[in-house]
């Protein structure tokens, strides 16, 4: 089933970009919690568009309607469904893309896939758009695992080749990221990466960059060994997200550029008696297991290809080379709102473990 | 189910590093296959340890017995059970690890996982040694691969800092590259990865790396969207192999520093009247999807954690911080040998996709 | 999770009786078929309730809005949701049930899964209001079925001690049974039927009865061996259809009674050369694979739990026996309209084989 | 996966009647068991053939060796294989069979689902031997089941016509019945039964019966609501036994016979203050979920298909009509050595639902 995510809590997420609505059947939540609908809704505004230049122009209200699995407000063990209407659609700027696929997106291969069927208006079921229902879930997720001690947190951790401070993967400060209009630690390279944005955006061309996530509060032992540990599920779901090309765990592709004598985490004990690990190069998982340190990860988004400048394809119906200019609405650079998108995927994913 | 990888075609593994055997069951193969165990031992034979001074000097024949699915050299549609017996075992190496957990090994999330109760011998369930019987199941993958024209080839990217030439994305050329003692693309490069290895070993420490993997012959649209695309599978199973940190498609993280307009792959037909893309900066995969070109990803191997030297850790016994010194053969560098686990577990991915 | 039913085409049911709406998501559609909305309705409106006097005078439109997964009214790839509006509802009628669960519901083992946080107005999501979406879930997958030459037929066998004639499992012959008010083969047994569920409507009582189902043009081999033929699967999910408490395959429980050499199904060829079996008393199912003949089936349904006399029972609030009057509409008999449910989960369960 | 039972806990079957071994994964067991394998011994020779008159003459000593998943005689967290070593086979007995289908056996469907590469010797994987690794497994399932206050208890309910005395579903006594070696609850109906199977024997021919199962001490609210409750999976997995044709809870089929009013089970508070039913004819499953009350099922078995006597069937090869005479070793009633596999089966799945 593509659309799902999750083992005990099931996440099933439906919707194209231009249908009549998005939204996802949530199985699994436990019975009498009552989720602050307040707080979705400002969870689920860090993703929305339509809000400054960095983005496309397309706004959506994005209210969910929670159609069932609430009873006086608390889940009540059945499947909880949250639909959002689509309402703000212009089909007619894609008329042109059933023939001609766009570069880097999924048209392609979802066009050989479906016999020519896909619904290519708005991206059909692989745009963006659908990472709503996951902020939507992700939001309610984030408030039990809050219960349970754990938190979540993103940031920008770069735009092409703007950096930001990286987190400290023994002790994580989250400086209230989640509060910013744009969710950096240090607001100086913050003001770089816009630049660089907007650059893009003026060139008719688009950027990506690199999101870096931190996990505080998970005990350690959780994770099954080989192929149902930490990082088998985390890495499967955020790959769920749209242009994320890749994934790495704690010191990541860098540790390969160490000994093992620098990179291994020595073991201690702490002044609360707790045993922590110096130096965190594993990023909190070992064997696929949590050690009960921060787990630390960054994914890899690439530029929106969707760019305005004139482009090389085929025509599917002609079947010659043929050329494309893509007039939609379209963010220069997806990252800032992926960032809670990659917090809602973790949290779906997280609490999914300590179910 | 921790062990299990696969849907259509199921591989669980079950054995520790010291128990009587290892070995897996493998379920959903095509009835009618007969497998080639010269082949299969070959391929076996390119993980084995103790073949030369980069490798443990642990030596084991390795040999798997298939104790059911066939019939007359046949599958026959019942599930291929196959059993590697453990017999060059020294358990007295382990005898002090209960009480003070490896750094960097599953170690010490696994004694809390189970009550103190995992079996610590050689590794026990998460020991490299369990890649042995993903490897029989690989070999068998890759002949019923090779029978749908597909191709698996994969090398050694870096040594710590030394790099081997990357695969041409859009015309892979295997070069023989698994007939390969050391199985790099450039020899030259390879003399010198040896080298990094060997000092490693001689300083009583150890290094990592990054190796390359491709995947050609793969027709167009094969995956799901969202959550069960190749990107989503593939990375799920490639973290499912010991001592992998990081995975990335395509460009992978490099494309986060590139404009959209130089990342996005340019579709075209070639002479043959096929759809190719001009680049393949994302790896033969949209929307979780193939595109019909090369599939090209790179899986970080971090340096092996058991290292001669002296290390801290805590003492779980005495419950203070205390220091360890590991005894056991253990290899300088995982990185040559992970190659055909590598492609083993691409290959188990693949086959599952097209069935 | 609880509420899904299918591998390759998966059902996700969502919704209490009286939640603002009740729906499924459906996952795994061929893309490219355009549903016949006309033949859905028809089939929907044979387990609509309100129509006569047999069933409970709850009305509703039932009318299923699909939000998702078409395009231009082709399937296109994306999971399709349909969502079914609950209007009709009175929920005051159900004010007393939270301390008092009724005998034979699943109020008081829901009570004790959810800590009292369950939706017991209507009967919440274990109410048979839940089978909408299975109908019309079941009614795409029966357009889909007759595609590819598969039929489903269903029949009401008995009522407590009224039988109708059987089918033959040899020769199915459907007789437009579809078609009619009340579902049965001799139409005289279907007069007595009513006769006895009058009269228990009359007692303030409810009676049972057993469906018989037979799909026919299921191709020879189709199901897993040991725990995924289908058997396994079919009873799986027909005990999924509220007040199921038996299933039986072929002659089922009489087969104890026959001999080997009586009960063994002899194999032929027939005129056109294909081979069937002589009698079916496997109902067409031997080792949960497929033999190409008729599957045949029967469930037994108990009687509705909800009636209108004084029943005893407990108070959960005060903690002592209590005795209780259920106020709300009630069928006096649910089976009739069970027969599409039962076809509609067959259907559902059948076409994901095929998939 | 076909051969696969179990959610949280999974055992996963392997091996041909005839291969060089059956045998059986687990994964998922609690770390820290330590398994008593007298009592597993003494469970599975309740099973083997070779006793008496009553079955088969094929005399195995089947004696599983744990070859994985044990430290120090404690499970360790890691998948637990056993393996049977199949030593006394005769495989010339089935060397017609290929062609020739017996009639009421998976042969014939087996042979179309494998394009005629199915393993007939024996029955090959569909064959009644691979219930002895389902036997081993429920043994060690059933002392994990003990310690958390559950037993689970069958006998033979009927052979043909001769019936036991029926469980009380609301006072379970076992009455040792595990202890004898004619599993009975009236040892006078036994001699019955007896006789019933040495008259069939002595015609060539073969006769079925019903076992009716019990399982107590299961705590209320267990089992999920739709399609996951104890129903749904008892009933898919009693299914994966060779032979059964039918499965029925608590009244079953006879409570279509019954009205509400008196097939409703009151609930009640007894002397200890815990909620109960005054009778029980719904066995202990309401709405999918445990009441608390005793579990109470039948399942129907067929008369064992293979018989000495002259049968129709069709010829493979020539394409004809063809008789078929088996000469193999078989049992001329299956229903006694299956009554511990259906109490396997149910350990299995009983405490998969506890975990």
């Amino acid at each position: 089933m593509s659309s799902v995510i999750g083992n005990k809590i099931k996440v099933s997420v439906f919707g194209q970009s231009h249908s009549e609505a998005i939204g996802c059947v949530i199985d699994g939540l436990p019975a009498g919690f009552k989720p602050d609908m307040d707080a979705v809704n400002t969870f689920m505004q860090r993703r929305a568009p339509g809000k400054n230049k960095y983005s496309t122009s397309r706004s959506e209200a994005d209210t969910p309607e929670i159609v069932s699995g609430l009873a006086d407000g608390f889940t009540c063990g059945a499947p909880l469904c949250a639909i959002i209407r689509n309402t703000n659609t212009r089909s007619a700027d894609y008329s042109d893309l059933k023939a001609k696929p766009r570069p880097s997106h999924a048209d392609y291969p979802y066009y050989v896939k479906t016999n020519g069927f896909n619904d290519i208006r708005g991206g059909g079921h692989s745009s963006g758009r659908l990472t709503a229902p996951l902020c939507f879930a992700g939001a309610l997720m984030l408030q039990l695992l809050n219960m349970r001690g754990v938190s979540i947190s993103a940031h920008i951790y770069s735009i092409q080749n703007e950096k930001d401070t990286p987190f400290d993967a023994v002790n994580i400060s989250n400086a209230n990221i989640a509060a910013k209009d744009f969710p950096v630690i240090d607001d100086e390279s913050g003001i770089r990466m816009k630049n660089v944005i907007e650059n893009a955006r003026m060139n008719l061309d688009s950027v990506g960059g690199i999101i870096e996530c931190a996990v505080c509060g998970m005990p350690a032992g959780i994770g099954e060994p080989m192929f149902d540990g930490i990082e088998n599920r985390l890495a499967s779901n955020i790959f769920g997200i749209p242009a994320v090309k890749g994934i790495e765990f704690g010191k990541g592709f860098a540790i390969t550029e160490m000994t093992g004598s620098t990179a291994n985490d020595a073991f201690s004990y702490n002044e609360s008696g707790n045993i922590i690990t110096k130096t965190n190069n594993n990023g909190g998982i070992l064997g696929g297991m949590t050690t009960g340190m921060p787990i630390i990860f960054r994914a890899a988004i690439k530029p929106t290809p969707s760019i305005a400048s004139k482009q090389e394809t085929v025509n599917l119906k002609t079947k010659t080379n043929d050329s494309l200019e893509i007039h939609g609405r379209h963010d220069p650079c997806i990252v800032p709102r992926a960032v809670p998108v990659i917090e809602a995927v973790t949290a779906i994913t997280m609490l999914d473990f300590l179910m």
